[in-house]
């Protein structure tokens, strides 16, 4: 991921469109490519969408690339460690809902994330 | 990143939450969190998203986060190798934007990703 | 709809909030409110999601007014009469999709809208 | 907007299209909508997203006609009049901000819509 974040980092700077990359403009970037992930799935089955035929599967994959593109370039421009960050937030999870209270509890779930 | 992805497996398998987590499913709740992530810029403007606070960007860092655990899940449920991923959208776009013909060009920037 | 407009904007010129309601800031509250209405979903059935408690079913409504008081608010600052555009794109759809030719048809359904 | 709504109401009848608009996948298809917004403004500054050339706010317009649309579809499909839910709404934060406490508070500005 490190060589990754260099790498997009060099994109940016030899494009000259690091002048565009503000946090805020990168948020919206991001959730725009979220939402694209949203709209392959949106008139699916939740089974339909575990089971994507080959070309909606490569499709959906780089629409997850894109969105991990734009992660790694907001978390640089704030310089935050993003799997750092992710592991320190998973340990707050484990710890909030701990396994043998919230099994298979809907409500539970539903929180999580909030 | 792949003792991460095992983690959060784990992590869902423990609860018994793998019923809520299809890749449907999922991407709802990522698009929920990256919009957790715009709320902290909402109203500021580009140059303070670049300069946050310690106590904001403590908890944009905790956001971003929350983006990458989903993101991970997702990717882990279709089976795609994220990082592997990302450098192949990286490679495309390399080739897509040429650094000398579309240096600092707003329209071409905006172009990028759609 | 015109009286609420003119309150929404009343609102917001009393507060002198209109320096943070640029159409892009808008746009981000907006989908910031799109994603609470959809966070009230993520982990619901489709089925489910038809047939809310009472409880969750008013906190629904409330979102859903978050997003049209946004959605007044974004029209209104770029001069657009959002029923008039509403009624003109049913009718570009009412075209484009004859009933007669995409009937039960997902595929065509999933386009619509793109 | 009582005619939108069931000519929109007609539209999804007449192709089928009912089975596929639970509140669950309309609250995808919204959201997707309003991104397609975000990203028209995503590289623009503030002031140029006031200041829209004629195709783009064209283009721009027909979004906001988008997101309308399947606003008045959840709605409908929860049974919410959306417009008098609009109205309360703005009622209640009529009352959660006095103009004379809040003027000009970007941190107030800030919590409204949270």
């Amino acid at each position: 991921m490190e060589t990754l974040r260099q790498r997009l980092e060099t994109f940016a700077r030899e494009r000259d469109w690091e002048q565009f990359h503000s946090p805020k403009n990168l948020s919206m970037a991001l959730i725009a490519e979220a939402a694209e992930l949203v709209e392959h799935f949106q008139w699916l089955s939740e089974e339909q969408s575990q089971q994507l035929p080959a070309d909606k599967l490569n499709a959906v994959r780089l629409e997850l690339a894109d969105i991990q593109i734009y992660l790694i370039r907001i978390a640089d421009r704030l310089g935050v460690d993003l799997l750092e960050a992710a592991w320190e937030k998973t340990e707050i999870n484990e710890q909030r809902y701990p396994a043998e209270r919230v099994k298979g509890d809907a409500r539970r779930a539903a929180e999580y994330g909030d």
